[in-house]
């Protein structure tokens, strides 16, 4: 199954037309999640190659503008799109995000009128008084919504965090595992944590018929890890008939944060094919990015080293740094020299700075 | 004192990177006020020749989230900017719209923890019941605040229909006078008219010392219309020492609509200098966009001769109508047939087709 990230906003704080507010896709095979939704994602899906239409999941890492300020309009949009295709059953659009964002989606849908032709449901973790300065914390009277459900919204769970493992269980498919953890930032920010599941070794069916194993209970044996005896007498290993399993791929997205809140992450990123860390400042600007509750490249790659990540790609950049395309020779805010300030640092394959529109390939691991 | 309207957003229902949502700038010397404000209003901005701090005032004419969506981070970003030239007294931006908009940005700006620097006040008025269908009404119990104010909010007024004129008055200060008025449409919306004062005729000095008139009470009465007897016995009209004055212009801005509640618009908007009008759909597909509370070229043509408008500006396009500059011979959906449309109803100057970035002059009048 082909895996990538397309990187749809990467400007910090508000979007310009150099970098739009932050937004970012997770696209499978058939399906996209997208990971936060700033003002005008929409329309930089429909200058990208992503179908809106294909968008299932949508995950909040924080409640900043920045972040979230697109999502009624995209609702909105996804719903005329669908207009089109009416007449079976549409599935809901799963919001995973902090404790308000049901209240904001709600208050924006209600006042704009705004009548989906398609459900929704918002999934809310809550957040811990360690996440960010007390001004940061919302009283929790302000995120909760009064009355009914807006007409298309179905009930979502509220999720706290497990005290053992420390993380938000927000998904388990069949294919996919998804947490979300805790990070530091001026307000509580989580990141995401997205396992693939190992896919377990297909039966070579050709080598069984060589070796005379008919179909029946034999098979479920052996793709068990049982051994099977023949009618001839003749041992079957399972490890002889079973091909390898493929190993899940690991993709770790974090929202703003200037710091962690414990160990945990270090745990749930460990080994990530992948990891989307901020960088807003570069690591000259460190005293102001700590202040501002954001990360620089060598903090980011500290970070990533510490999980043994294996990709780096730095997000978030403030608008100071123009894409390098449109870099001028006497710039003093380079966004090449944070890549360099990152890869000095970094332990893994490589670092990546994220443009608006960049796609980076997941690709599939080798067998183990 | 220059005047110009300049387009930030010509499209209906949702941005494209060809049309961005609704907004429009009306600019005056030194400020500017915005007219209604779609998500991405705020990048459209950037990319304009107008500076975003220059904001002073911003009128919503609809709840409908392609006008006001973008409204939110729009005010985030106007405070980042402002942060440079702290230290003097920031005047608060004025927000006047639709009774639930003061929720709606209460709501945003506490959730997402939006500390502006400056203050802002939200002046509602209230619609009446016969703008809409009933599923367009929203219940006032929805639409009112409940809780203080945001931080930097100040206590705004809510405006009920004025039921003599037929109309609400927004402001009135030393060089305009701005009233709204109701319109039909999917859920209540509004228009405005921008009325600039008549400027009174100016002395004209030269002549006065010419005829050996001093400085004093004389000019005073001169300036009032009344005649003076010279200590020479010589009387000096009015008329011959004082300018002619030069009349007002008028702007009319209305926002989405299929139709009007009273013929007090046309008394309102009488012989207007501009009147923009939307024109979502063109004149074949008049059925459908009456369905959907909308225009077309005809007939915002007929609304424009109704009220002996000198220019009519169609704006709020579908986004099956692409630019005239991306325009291909085949589409089938041309903005062009859209101009001729309106041009053939039309019986002022001119009909000019909204773009993004494009700006009407509102040349100031001749002197009466
Ligand atoms: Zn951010
Ligand atoms: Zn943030
Ligand atoms: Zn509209
Ligand atoms: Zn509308």
């Amino acid at each position: 199954m082909s895996m990538e990230l397309v990187f749809l906003g990467t400007g910090a704080a508000y979007p310009s037309p150099y970098r739009s507010a932050s937004a970012l896709v997770l696209r499978t095979e058939g399906d996209c999640w997208l990971f936060d939704c700033g003002e005008g994602t929409q329309t930089q899906l429909m200058r990208s190659h992503l179908k809106a239409g294909r968008i299932t999941k949508i995950f909040i890492t924080h409640l900043h503008g920045d972040h979230m300020f697109g999502l009624p309009g995209l609702l909105c949009t996804l719903s005329l799109n669908c207009s089109t295709t009416a007449g079976k059953e549409q599935q809901p659009v799963h919001i995973y995000g902090p404790a308000g964002l049901r209240k904001f989606l709600r208050v924006s849908l209600e006042l704009s009128n705004s009548q989906l032709l398609f459900p929704y449901i918002v999934h809310e973790f809550v957040p811990t008084a360690d996440q960010s300065p007390t001004e940061g914390m919302i009283d929790s009277v302000k995120t909760e919504c009064d009355g009914e459900l807006h007409p298309q919204e179905q009930e979502g769970r509220t999720i706290y965090l497990d005290p053992e493992e420390k993380c938000y269980t927000l998904l388990e498919n069949e294919q996919f595992v998804v947490k979300a953890f805790r990070l530091y930032h001026r307000i509580p920010s989580f990141g995401f944590t997205v396992q693939e599941r190992e896919r377990p070794g297909r039966l070579n069916v050709e080598k069984l018929k060589e070796l005379g194993v008919r179909p029946g209970p034999a098979y479920g044996k052996l793709k068990n890890g049982e051994s099977v005896v023949l009618e001839n007498g003749v041992t079957v290993h399972s490890a002889d008939v079973v091909q390898t399993s493929i190993p899940g791929r690991k993709v770790c997205i974090l929202g703003d944060c200037s710091g962690l809140i414990d160990d945990a992450v270090q745990r749930l990123c460990w080994e990530a094919d992948v990891l989307v860390h901020e960088a807003t400042l570069d690591d000259t600007q460190k005293d102001k990015a700590l202040e501002h509750g954001h990360s620089t490249p060598s903090m980011a790659a500290d970070f990533a080293n510490s999980c043994q990540a294996k990709q780096l790609v730095l997000n978030h950049f403030s608008q100071r740094y123009k894409p390098s395309s449109l870099l001028k020779d006497d710039d003093e805010n380079n966004i090449m020299e944070m890549k360099l300030q990152a890869a000095s640092v970094f332990k893994g394959n490589e670092v990546i700075i994220a443009e608006d529109f960049l796609s980076v390939g997941v690709p599939i691991k080798k067998k183990s």
